[in-house]
Parts: structure tokens; C-alpha cells; sequence
């Protein structure tokens, strides 16, 4: 679908995993863009501009059109550079499946993972990280049946709902890391601890993922914050 | 993409307005189904296994396959009957727009015109009617830039986008109707007062849109339900 010489720009943050889904989708699809890094304490008149109802990260330029809201980003992304392999799965049921486990990760396990951050105590911290792990236990579940043995949910590679969790694995790192607690390892989720260590060396992935010791340093970096405003 | 004699049946509420998202996508297809209402308060066996990450309606189960959450049995209902016209725009850009606003619907403006009917108080009750029709002014905004003077957001006939937010007008006008207060009307949103008209009266939406009244007298009885667990 597209053609010719484009302008591709991507407003976001480095940190962010909504953020590297629409970089991901990119370097798949062999897209070269400009990164711009917003400062979210003071946003960009163009990303106010491109994203005036929910001014947030990320959001793409392509030949001047913002398209925002990362999963959007990348079906968008799928369709417009249509030539290389397709990220969504080719079936209807297939294709239901992955949007389906995409939304539980946005709506109801990301939300969970993020309040361990800010859980106010040990108890509801403990209620919070088990929640996640129950939602784990799900995840590996549909990873056994979605891969059917391959590496990835896509199959032999990389594909929406890959894209969609794996963005999140360099915040999971950050509460292992922080809190002392194992999330995703080979005995509670074996497909899983095998999927995200083939997910974090793809070379689509790897230049985007930031380090794991950055990541817990801005962790606590954004923890004074709070607290400071508090 | 569907051939021969096949099984569909959709898992319901009729009060629900994702339920009659799916509902009004299998009209527009002219797909027949069996209409199964759930009773909330005693989900059935065959909810609870057909999705059993969020036990909730709406499910489409199409030989013997389930497909949970609206929007996505939207899209896959779209692309199973795919011989009758799309509900999805067909260029990439004007897709995402159509699943960006889809999502604000789902994510933002109608959570608090849920939360309208139970405000604590007539203060809290003002700020979120305030936010319901800012959230209405944008969409009015959207639908004159989406529809370009055609009926539709989806152009000469109903669409994705117009399944998702035509879904609502029903609580809408109960809440026009408890709250004494008027949403979508000529003044304020004349494009949208036009396009509520002529999607209730459309042939793929009138014989599931539910009468005011009886939404109404559903309103009260949760009201009541809820006020008596409190």
C-alpha cells in the first residue's frame, strides 16, 4: 500500500511499552522513522497537536496523519506496509484470539502490574503480584495453544499478541528486580520463560528494549517523584 | 470467507449495549443466530466456559468456537461474512480513526456516563455530565470530519464506528430521561441529532434497539438492586 518516499516520525519516550510496540511494528516492517522524545513534564506542541484528546505517547506521523494509541499503531503499521509478512494473523478466529488476549493485557493485567509500584503495603502488594502471576498462568496457557510449539504466538515469528505482551517485559524485569519476586521463570511458566528470552534477542526488538538496570533507575526515579508530590 | 450451513449463536443480555454491537453486525451480514440470554445473576455453564477470563456477554460462538468482547466480534464477523459490504473502512488511515474513536468510547466517555446514574450527589453528578458532553462535543467534531456530509460515520451505510457509539444511544436517552437533561439534540450536536435519528431507524438496528421506556424501568430496578446491597 505505500509507496515512494514517506515521512515517518514517532513521538514517544524511551521508557515506555506502549511506545516500543509501535517501534517494533516498525523495524519489522523494515520502516525507517525519526524518534522524537517527548518531555512529558512539558509536552511538545505537536504531539498536544496530533493527539489533542488524550495527549499521549505514542503517537505516529506518517505523511503529516497522526495515528495514536499503540495496538492502532500497529495494525496500522501492518496494513500500510502491507509487502513484508504480516504481523496479525491471516484468520478471522486466529486474528479474534490474539486482539482478544491483547485487551486482557491492557485492560486488566498491565493495570495490576503497574499498582505493584504504588501498592500502599506489603498485603495489598502480595494481592497484587499474585493477581499477576494468576494472570501469567492464563498467558501461558494461550501461549501453549496459540503457538502450537513454534517460538512466538505468531508462530515463526513475531507477531501482534508477541508484540503486545513483549512490550511489557522489560517492566516485569523492573518489579522482579525491585520487589525480589520471580514473574516470569521455566518452572511456573516454562513457554514463557523460553518466548521472552527469543522475543528480547530478535533483532526487531533488541535495539528498542532499553537495559534492565536503567529501567529499575528510573523506576525509582519516578517513585520520588510521587512521593515528593504526595 | 464462511461457507455451507453453519452454527452461530450469540450469548446476550438484551439491555446490553455490547451486546447489541455483535447483534447489529450479524443484521448488517444477515447472518442468522440463536439468541441465547444469559441471566446475569446465574451465568450459565456455557458462559462460563466460553469465556472464562471475564464470564462476561457478549459471546459469539460460531461452530462452536467462542469469540469474546464487542468490538472484537465486530471485526470478526466482518471478516467471516466478508461477501456482504465491510463495516471497517477499507484505507488503513481511516481505520485507525474509526478504532481510535471506538476506543475513547469504550475507554473514557462511557465509563462516566455510566457513572452518571450513580453520582454521589447532584455535585459529582454535574462534573460528569459536564464530561459526557465535552467527550459528545469531540465526537460531533468527529463525525462531521469522518462522514464527510454523508448519514453515517461509515459513510452511505452503518459502520464499525457507528456500530460502537450507536450501541450507546439507548442509555443514552434513559439518561436524558432520569437526569432531565438533554446529550445529543439539535443544538448543541445537530450532525449527531441527525445521525441518532437514522441509525435507530435503520433495518439492521431497529428490531434490537430496545424501547426507552423499558430501559428505563431496567434502570430503576438495578438502581434498586444496587441501593438494597449497599
Amino acid at each position: 500500500m505505500s509507496k515512494g518516499k514517506e515521512e515517518v516520525k514517532l513521538l514517544g519516550v524511551w521508557a515506555s511499552p506502549f511506545v516500543m510496540r509501535a517501534r517494533i511494528a516498525l523495524n519489522i516492517k523494515s520502516v525507517g522513522y525519526e524518534f522524537i522524545q517527548e518531555n512529558l513534564g512539558s509536552k511538545s506542541e505537536l504531539l498536544l497537536q496530533s493527539n489533542p484528546v488524550h495527549k499521549k505517547v505514542p503517537v505516529l506521523i506518517h505523511d503529516h496523519k497522526p495515528v495514536s494509541e499503540s495496538l492502532i499503531i500497529v495494525e496500522y503499521v501492518d496494513q500500510v506496509w502491507s509487502s513484508s509478512p504480516s504481523m496479525l494473523p491471516s484468520h478471522p478466529y486466529d486474528r479474534a484470539i490474539a486482539r482478544f488476549w491483547a485487551s486482557y493485557l491492557d485492560d486488566k493485567w498491565y493495570p495490576t502490574l503497574k499498582g505493584i509500584g504504588g501498592a500502599k503495603g506489603e498485603e495489598e502488594r502480595k494481592v497484587l503480584i499474585q493477581q499477576v502471576e494468576e494472570g501469567l498462568a492464563l498467558l501461558e496457557e494461550a501461549y501453549k495453544k496459540i503457538s502450537k510449539g513454534k517460538p512466538f504466538f505468531g508462530g515463526d515469528r513475531i507477531g501482534y499478541l508477541d508484540i503486545a505482551f513483549g512490550s511489557f517485559l522489560g517492566w516485569i524485569k523492573v518489579t522482579e528486580t525491585v520487589f525480589g519476586t520471580a514473574l516470569i521463570e521455566e518452572v511456573k511458566t516454562p513457554g514463557l520463560a523460553k518466548w521472552a528470552e527469543k522475543f528480547c534477542e530478535d533483532v526487531a526488538v533488541k535495539p528498542v528494549m532499553p537495559e534492565t538496570k536503567k529501567l529499575v533507575e528510573f523506576f525509582y526515579f519516578l517513585r520520588a517523584k510521587f512521593a515528593g508530590s504526595a
